[in-house]
């Protein structure tokens, strides 16, 4: 007998008619003859308002209240599901984190999971129960409630899933599928379906924001497969999993592209040891996470160019931080960009084949689009383009590595 | 150093301003120098949202998940509220029903608390800290959230009042206390500075529906001594004490009406033993509650007259039930009227004063107004009169009983 999680997201869980409409995937599975435990986050927008009302009422930041009051969203939509699933002739009962309970660390807010106790559960699993986990939510050492940070519920659900032995983990939401690129964006696009764990984690980074990217390292760590498939369309979705269970590996898997992206040239730093740290170390400081890094080769021996990226939300900060330390550091003139774009190709079959980033140079070339920046992973390549060429690019690209849906 | 529970309801803690506006209460009773513990109820509205959605999602109705989602309500409010103090420098934090605990019984949706253990509760407040701790929820036998019932946070501050030896239960809530009489009606009603607890009882249960009469019973058994306060007006509420600490007791304390009332008569009831019960008691089996009850003096020694009292929203059912039952209970005729008020007087002087009843029949009759009904117990008179006279008694009676505002 198969066991499955199912997680539920709060689009598929927005209202009344799409709690009962989730409710009945789960009878499906049920039906089927598995054992099923359900984890839901909160209804679309709840969490939303109860962290509006935390930072309206006080100037303050208690975690620890942050998380008492953000977690009932969870816990609404537990006991909300557990009733659909009486009405349709399941039996059914909702489980907060601190019954069950879901160990955490005392991070509040952004809390881990130590450890989830599983002897009830297993018990009303063989019994035909269907738990419905609330997500986002465990229990501190303090005995108060934790939360495990935004979109954390697909992190309790792999966890769960690792926890309970399940066969699957499926991640229900509004989308169907990983795409080979952004459908919006490249007609040909296809569904792909499978893609490995390492694989997902880059383009979760990259901005296909379809899982949390903790999510993925648990399952990939716990080895639990995933399903990402939509709540609305029934079919199946994508399985994210282990690079030994795809047989006919790609070399290119997908194209993932990233809008957020601002990039910064420091011209003429003073070529010395030392000067990253001395330019780097403050931005850390002051919460910048700084991406993609090129310095360039030394012209007079006696400085160089230096670029890299940053997020649009912190240019601003990024760049007044430098400016304080201009003369500390040692640097002309900088120089800041905001329309740009970072394409990405990303597949574990680049391990094993050669010439796929000249593929991708050459490709860009034909369009006459100019690479600002180059970075590569093991199993990526990321270039940064002007943003106006972003759609020609990924068009392009997704040809070149033969992704086309014919 | 005196201790005090304060209790907001849900038009005190609506909104982020009016919360902030209840933490400057409890940082008045703070900065007196009181050890204060606070008890919150949803903020306004949040309840019926939930308790609307769980009728929606299911026909079937599972009172534990209903006390899951319902129980979101208060929880959110607990931690906005200890923010909000913190805000203003006051040591806080939030205190769910699970982990006080605040043990109930097993019956989910209307439990009874059975025990709150404030072990670490009396630490926190000895150290100068405010407990906030979520009303209307408690922690079953089974480890499920438990609530106790439309209302009940009135009833959980009562409680913690009477566990903790507070010196005093304050309930902060929209009127600023106890009139004499409806003063929306009644332009010379007075507040009362003090009523005991068994006239309000009898108010609570006659519409004046200031405060949940359960907790009103509790106060009672516990010898709290409660306070019904504005928290939008910074004065004096009323206190609901003990008889033994009003000195100069007054016949009557107030006068209330319900409007809510249906009048039931049945004529020609066959005159026989068990025709009572025979008519009660299918209308207790469909769940209506019959309150004043008037039989007839039987005129020809084999029928007789029954007038009895229902709800309005009662009505209906109760005479489907009888018209059911005509042959078998043997009546001739019903009639129906909702077109009636209930009147009452209440005062605890009653037991030792003569001629109270008397004084409502000659005021009424001055008025030309007729008595449909009558009932009395050792605190109260009531009567049912026709509901468009409802003004002109309250008024009469008013100032029969000297209770004119001079």
């Amino acid at each position: 007998m198969s066991r499955i999680v199912q997680k539920f997201g709060g689009t598929s869980v927005a209202d009344v008619e799409r709690i009962k409409n989730a409710a009945r995937r789960v009878k499906q599975e049920v039906d089927n003859g598995s054992q099923v435990a359900v984890v839901v986050s909160a209804m679309a927008g709840v969490t939303d308002r109860m962290v509006e009302l935390t930072a309206d009422i006080s100037s303050m930041f208690d975690a620890r209240e942050y998380d008492a009051v953000a977690a009932t969203g969870e816990q609404a939509t537990a006991g909300l599901m557990a009733l659909a699933l009486q009405d349709l002739g399941i039996a059914s009962r909702s489980w907060l984190g601190w019954q069950i309970p879901i160990r955490t660390d005392g991070a509040h807010g952004k809390a881990r999971i130590r450890e989830i106790e599983t002897g009830e559960l297993n018990r009303r699993l063989a019994a035909g129960e269907v738990p419905v986990v609330a997500g986002f939510q465990g229990l501190g050492p303090d005995n108060r409630i934790t939360t495990i940070g935004r979109g954390g519920s697909d992190t309790s659900a792999v966890a769960l899933a690792g926890a309970l032995g399940a066969d699957r983990c499926d991640i229900y939401t509004d989308v169907d599928g990983i795409y080979t690129s952004d459908p919006r964006i490249v007609a040909k696009a296809r569904k792909l379906d499978r893609i490995t764990y390492e694989e997902m984690l880059e383009m979760a980074s990259l901005g296909a924001k379809v899982l949390q990217t903790r999510s993925v390292e648990l399952a990939m760590n716990q080895k639990v497969p995933l399903q990402v498939r939509s709540t609305f369309v029934d079919a199946p979705g994508t399985f994210v999993v282990s690079e030994d269970e795809i047989v006919e590996q790609q070399v290119v898997s997908g194209i993932s592209h990233s809008g957020d992206e601002a990039k910064i040239t420091l011209l003429r730093v003073a070529d010395r040891p030392g000067v990253a740290a001395g330019i780097f170390g403050p931005l850390a400081d002051a919460n910048v996470n700084v991406d993609m890094i090129v310095q360039n080769v030394s012209e007079d021996g006696a400085t160089t160019d230096l670029t890299f990226t940053v997020g649009q939300g912190e240019l601003e900060s990024a760049v007044r931080v430098l400016e304080d330390r201009k003369a500390e550091v040692g640097f002309e003139k900088i120089d800041a960009d905001s329309n740009v774009c970072k394409i990405s190709v990303v597949g574990v079959g680049m391990r094993s084949h050669a010439g796929v980033a000249q593929t991708m140079f050459r490709a860009l070339a034909e369009k006459g689009i100019n690479i600002q920046v180059i970075s590569t992973s093991e199993i990526k390549v990321s270039v940064l383009i002007a943003a106006d060429y972003t759609e020609l690019a990924l068009r392009a690209l997704h040809t070149a590595y033969g992704l086309d849906d014919e």
